[in-house]
């Protein structure tokens, strides 16, 4: 026995006695499962007993009655928008945008507010269990330290727009920007800069595809929001004789490196286009729901083989970034949206915001699931709580009763940055107060320009 | 100064430093808010200077970072299905209901599993911030048992139907069940019996009318799911030539002290009815959503005057009993459904899950909302998490960012049963056990009927 010890691979963290939902492609559940963790990635993923026979570990986490899920996977958000939570709702979509969010953000988007917006959101993913994130915003200089010193993995997707960005006077001098930012971040283990053109209507085509040329010379992952509205749609169709998303088609823009946000106004034809070109799709339901903006055709979209991933979109517009939450609203939506009840089964909403949304970002090689190779990126369920009982099916459960609130510890690349409920690498009294100093001015702001929303 | 302390009104319970929103006729919204309670009632709010000058107390809370909201009001469940959450999800309706659901509860509902299911379903209800209840089911007399035991408060409606139902084999007899229920309870400080016909469908016309005659008797609330498909909607109409609601208008059924559940299928013509008659809808949306029932016409409703409070329907169906959950995905709902993002404002979220549920059961003169006099149930949240901040505005926080988890304790009737999310009145443990080898014989039992339900 004590031979048999000693042949035992050391690893860093052996975690024991969970249920563990793999996401694998077996799609294996484990009771009474263990995981081992040496260095950033997952070493073994077996039975407790089958873990602890094969593993010798410095540290280990007892986690019975507790659930072990991948680290689900945001695929699009504006995180410095955080800030704004709350500050404009229940507006119509272009007064809400145009007087309300756009005002105020050329006023109060700097590094310094970015890079509060970006560690509140972090915090509060990572609280709800969320280990990855694709955003598109400016300042991502700023946004990759936040993420560099909290330790969260992320795609940081620098806009470009048609009009002066605030760190960026012209579209040109945006891809300057980002070309500078790939460089500055190339090889870091969990900062990589990605692309986004911010739609078809404020991103003319030339600049369209000198930004996709730019995504694809250093193979950075190339996000748009798409056909969100009907507006955009018509005007689109107006302008190009096109869809939105058959206008990006026209000007070569669609392969697998690319996101599709939003596409609720999306055609048969459209559909078909995504599915041939592997084109990911952001879906951000609660977003779509709250500005009446309408519903994706996500059972359509997965019929056709289109990969899908969860987003929230910015919590200006969402208000929050729980992707439990999210996905179970996706669910919902889509069983009323369909009139039917079967569409999106439990355990696809899960896969959408785990394997799906690696899939999406290009990232599936790298985490999604709990498989042995694969980085540790881990969310740890509490399962002690009246909503949690009882378990007739695991993917229900998380999908129709779960919160990111029951989170309770969180891994990212090996390292817990969550641990009994707690952040490990953030203050969060002190940002509490930062934050609430921006509202401030943020509200003193919008009183001026009379843009104040009090219900 | 010291002369004036003496006169100092004494009371129970102080609660100081909070941002109360009182949900009171004038939406009053108070920042460092405090709130007396003397034995089961609100003695005194306004801000903690005056309440700290009028009332001494033997106990302080002191709710500095805290919002304190009144006790949540859910309008209808079915409390001890709490034992099937996730039994059977993402079925067609018809297979849901009569291939699973009903097959399983004719095996299932006894007294012993009512009571355990009861207790899970309070315990959910209370550390999410639910003080009062309307549940439809049958054994009303343990359910009441429970309630008295753990505190909370219920309206508990025997249901009758036109077949044999758990504990009485004909109508008649569930009525004589329901008159002594209501003789054995009268005058309990926090149960109240009910009256619950299942349908239109299920309940004839002749039943239906001796039904709300005892409810009528006694002055109880008469609970009715109301045109919850397309399916009962047609059936009614071409056995009575009439919607199902006219059809209950016809029977005379039709007041104030009826609470119509769902009611999605309504025409033009119900909504009017139900307005001009004072009854209250019950509305579930995200059971509605799930099994892919339709959209209740809420707007339409409110535009006309009909009081409007949230349910939750049962856990088989929904699958929790969280309500802040519930209103968002109210709102999200009627903002798409509507295709006008300004439909159903926060505020007017927060006003159906508190003031607006008390008035659809009867009982806002008691509860509902935070005023002297009332009775003391509270929910008190913590907002010191990253999803509360920044704070714009109090009522778009509680709808689109804060969860059921958020809470940190609950009053009912003047009493803490949940302090520190600990739950003061029930043991937790022993109640997972019990739960979890009823979902054992459960499933067993599905898999000898062939219903066992895997994805």
């Amino acid at each position: 026995m004590k031979g048999k010890t000693q042949q035992k691979q050391q690893v860093d963290l052996l975690i024991s006695h969970a249920l563990v939902v793999t996401m694998d492609k077996a799609f294996r559940v484990i009771e009474d499962g263990g995981i081992a963790i040496k260095d950033d990635a997952i070493a073994g993923v077996g039975t407790t007993q089958e873990i602890s026979m094969t593993f010798d570990a410095r540290e280990v986490l007892d986690a019975k009655g507790k659930l072990i899920i991948p680290g689900l996977i945001n695929t699009h958000t504006h995180s410095p928008m955080t800030i704004y939570r709350g500050f404009a709702d229940d507006l119509p979509l272009k007064e809400w945008l145009y007087e309300h969010v756009f005002p105020i953000e050329a006023h109060f988007t700097n590094p310094e507010n970015v890079r509060a917006g970006t560690r509140l959101a972090i915090a509060e993913m990572l609280l709800s269990g969320t280990t990855t994130f694709n955003d598109m915003y400016y300042y991502m200089d700023e946004m990759a330290r936040v993420v560099d010193q909290v330790g969260i993995r992320a795609i940081l997707s620098e806009a470009v727009i048609n009009f002066p960005a605030p760190n960026a006077p012209t579209p040109d001098e945006g891809l300057t920007v980002i070309e500078k930012l790939y460089h500055d971040w190339q090889g870091h283990p969990l900062v990589r800069i990605g692309v986004a053109a911010h739609t078809p209507y404020t991103v003319p085509p030339e600049v369209m595809k000198k930004a996709k040329a730019l995504a694809d010379r250093y193979g950075m992952l190339f996000s748009v929001h798409v056909a969100e509205s009907r507006w955009e749609f018509d005007k689109i169709m107006k302008e190009y004789g096109a869809s939105p998303l058959k206008h990006l088609h026209n000007l070569g823009i669609l392969d697998k490196n690319m996101v599709s946000v939003h596409s609720v106004f999306l055609t048969d034809e459209d559909i078909q286009l995504l599915a041939q070109n592997g084109v990911g799709v952001a879906h951000n339901p609660q977003c779509n729901m709250k500005l009446a903006s309408g519903a994706a055709r996500i059972p359509e979209m997965l019929e056709a083989g289109v990969e899908v991933g969860i987003g929230t979109d910015g919590v200006a517009s969402n208000n929050d970034l729980d992707l439990i939450d999210e996905i179970r609203t996706m669910a919902f939506l889509h069983k009323f949206n369909s009139n039917d009840p079967t569409v999106i089964s439990a355990r696809k909403a899960v896969e959408i915001a785990t394997i799906g949304g690696a899939r999406v970002l290009g990232m599936d090689h790298l985490v999604g699931s709990i498989e042995v190779g694969k980085k540790a990126d881990l969310a740890i369920l509490d399962m002690e709580k009246p909503h949690a009982h009882p378990l007739y099916n695991i993917y229900s459960l998380i999908v129709y009763s779960l919160h990111g609130a029951d989170v309770e510890h969180v891994l990212v690349n090996g390292k817990f940055l969550v641990k009994n409920r707690q952040l490990l690498t953030l203050d969060l009294g002190r940002l509490y107060d930062k934050v609430e100093r921006i509202a401030k001015k943020v509200r003193e702001h919008a009183r001026l320009l009379g843009v104040l929303n009090s219900h």
